[in-house]
C-alpha cells in the first residue's frame, strides 16, 4: 500500500527576474515589475509530497519529522530571509522565477530520499500564484 | 522539465439547479434546496492549473500575468456578478452544477493555451464542495 | 472574569442591491453591478461573538452547542439557498447590503442571549469584504 | 466526461503512536512524544474525492449530500469525540499514524461508492502535515 | 504611538470535560460527547497579542523573536502532544475548557511581559470555536 | 448605527532592518537575520477597517469600491513589487518594521477618509506575524 505524506513549511525572500545577457528593455517587457532592480519579495509556502509504501512495522511512508529537517536542512536554512539572486548560488545563473525554485528544491531534496520514494514540490509564491513540479 | 502553474481566481454568481423538462416534484427530489425558483448564489474560488515544459530562456511554463489575463476575459468577465441560469448562455440548455461549471471553464480557456498545454479546473463551489475536471 | 466565545457559520444565498423608489440610472451609478436585476450570490460567512462571565462551575462563557443550534434556527434555517430580497422578509425594505445584514443578523441573535452577553457579529461577503457589528 | 468531486469534513480524536509488542524503549526512539501514554490529539481535516464520470441527466458525479451522508455514516459518527486506540476498533491492533488511518477511511467507504467510482482520501493531522491514499 | 502585536503558534492535546463532584449522569448532560472518559483532542490554535509604545529607537512594539520564545517557553513545552487532565498540573483541579485554557494561557504570559503591555489571548479548539481573554 | 467595514488586500516587497546611525554590530543583536544587506522579502497581507455609521439610504458605511481604489492609489501602487528601504520615500528615515508600516499606511489612509470614520490597519508579515494599529 502506497501512500503521499505532505509536509508544509515557508521561508522569506527576496529575488529579481532578469537575465545579464539581455537587455533593460527586453527584460522590462518579459518581466515587468518583477524585474525591480532594488528586488521585491515574498513569503513562500512550500509543500514537500514524497510518495512510497506504508511500512508496516511503523505506519509511516516517513517519519514527518525526518522530513522536517530534510527541509529545514535543504530549503530554509539556505533559502529563508535570503536574496535569491545574491545569496544563494543555486540562482547565481538561473533566473529565481517559481517555476526553477521549485526545480531547485526538487534537486536538492531527491537525493535525500529512499530510491523508491516519488517526489512532488508544490511551491506557492503568493497565496493565488503556485507551482508544482515532480521532475519530469 | 515541466512544471504545473497554477493560478486562482474568484467570481460570485446566483443559480438554481432544476431541469425544465422535469416536474416540480422531480426537480425537488433530485436538486433539494438547491431548486429554490428565487436562486441562491455562492463566491466560486476557481484554481486554473497549466502544464507545459519550463521555457528555459524565461524559465517560464506561461506567463502568470496572461494566464490571469484568460482568466479574467473567458471567466471573470462572464460569470461574476452574474445569474449563470438567465445572464450566461454556456448554461441555457445546461444545470449550472459545479460539474458542469468546470467544464464550461475548462472548454473556455483550452482553446487560449499553447497546443501542448494540458489543463486542469479546480471549482471550490463552497470552502467545503468542489470539483476537478481535467478534460478527460 | 470576563471572555468571548466565537462561533464560525455559513449560509449560501443570492441578494442585490437596489433602491425601488430609486431610478434604475441612480440604482446602477450607487451600486454598480451589484445591482444586476437577476441576482448574483455569495458563501457568507459567519463569526458570532458572545462575551460574558466565565461560569465557574462549567468553564463555559456559553455552551458552544447552544450558541450553534441558535445561530442555525436564526440564520442558517431563515437564510441559507435564499434569495435574500424575495425569501426573507426582513429584507422586504431594507437593501440587504451586508451592514444591513449583519444588523438584521444581531437584533435575531441578542433576544437569544442572557441580558448581560454583549454580541458582535462579523459578516464575511467575500474572502475579501467583511463586516463588523455590534449594536451601537 | 469524468470529473472529481470533493468533499471537505472534519473529526476531532486522541490518539498514541505505539506498538505493544515493542518496549517503551523502541517505541520512544520510533514514536518520540507522539507515544505519549496518556495520549494527545488533533483535529483531523479529510478530503474525500470521488472521480467518476458525470450523470448527463443530472449534472452531477455522486450527489454531494449523499457524499456527506456516507462521511457522516463511516467516519464522523465513528471517530469524532473519540479515543482511536480505545474506542475505534479498527486501531485494536493498528497503529493510528495518519497513514493507517486514511486507509481504514478509504477501505471504509470504498464500498459504499459505485464500482467505477475511484476513490481518494487526504487527511490533515494538522495544517502542515497530510497524507493522501487512494487505494494502490 | 501605540500597536499591538499578534504572534500566531499552535499545540496539540489531548482532554476531556468533566468535574470529579458530578455524577457521570450530569457530566452527561453538561459536557456531551466532550465528556467521553478516554479522551479526545484538538490542533488548537494560539494567537497572543501584545499591546504597548512603539519603540522609536527599533521600531518594534516587542521583539517577535522574544515573543515566540516566550509562547515556546509557556505554552507549547508545557502543552503539545500532552494529555492536559492528566500531564499538566494547572489542569488538575480546573475543567481544561477553551475559555479556562485561554485563562492559563495570559495567566503563564502576563508576568513575562513589560508592565505596560495589554495582553490579549484568543484559542481556536476548532476552526470553528474560539475565545478570546483580555484578563478582565 | 455604526458598523466598520474591512477590505483585505496585499502586495510584496523587500526590505531590511537596520539603522544606519548603529554599527553592524548593533544592527545584527537587535534585528539579526532581518538585517541582511542583499534584503529579504514578504508577502504582505493587508485588513483596512472604516468604523462609521451606516448610512440609510444606501445602507453602506462606505462604498467597498470606494475603499477598494483608496487602498490602490495609497498602498498596492506606493509599495507593491517594491524594495521599501530603497524605493519608498516614506522609509527613507525610518525602519520598515511591520509597526512602521502599518502607522505609515494608516497615516496616508486616513486623509482620505470622512473626518467621521475610525480607522484600524492589520498588517500581516507573514501568516504568523502581525500588527494592529488605529492611530492612538
Amino acid at each position: 500500500m502506497k501512500a503521499t505524506v505532505s509536509r508544509r513549511a515557508h521561508f522569506n525572500a527576496a529575488h529579481r527576474l532578469y537575465r545579464k545577457d539581455w537587455t533593460d528593455e527586453k527584460n522590462d517587457t518579459v518581466f515587468g515589475k518583477c524585474n525591480n532592480p532594488n528586488f521585491h519579495g515574498h513569503n513562500y509556502e512550500l509543500v514537500v509530497s514524497v510518495t512510497d509504501a506504508i511500512d508496516p512495522d511503523t505506519g509511516y511512508v516517513i517519519d514527518i519529522k525526518t522530513l522536517k529537517d530534510i527541509i529545514k536542512e535543504e530549503v530554509e536554512d539556505a533559502f529563508d530571509h535570503k536574496n535569491l539572486n545574491l545569496d544563494v548560488p543555486d540562482f547565481k545563473d538561473l533566473i529565481p522565477t517559481a517555476e526553477n525554485i521549485a526545480v531547485v528544491i526538487y534537486n536538492k531534496i531527491k537525493p535525500r530520499l529512499k530510491a523508491t520514494s516519488l517526489l512532488e514540490i508544490t511551491l506557492y509564491e503568493t497565496p493565488r500564484n503556485f507551482i508544482t513540479y515532480s521532475g519530469n
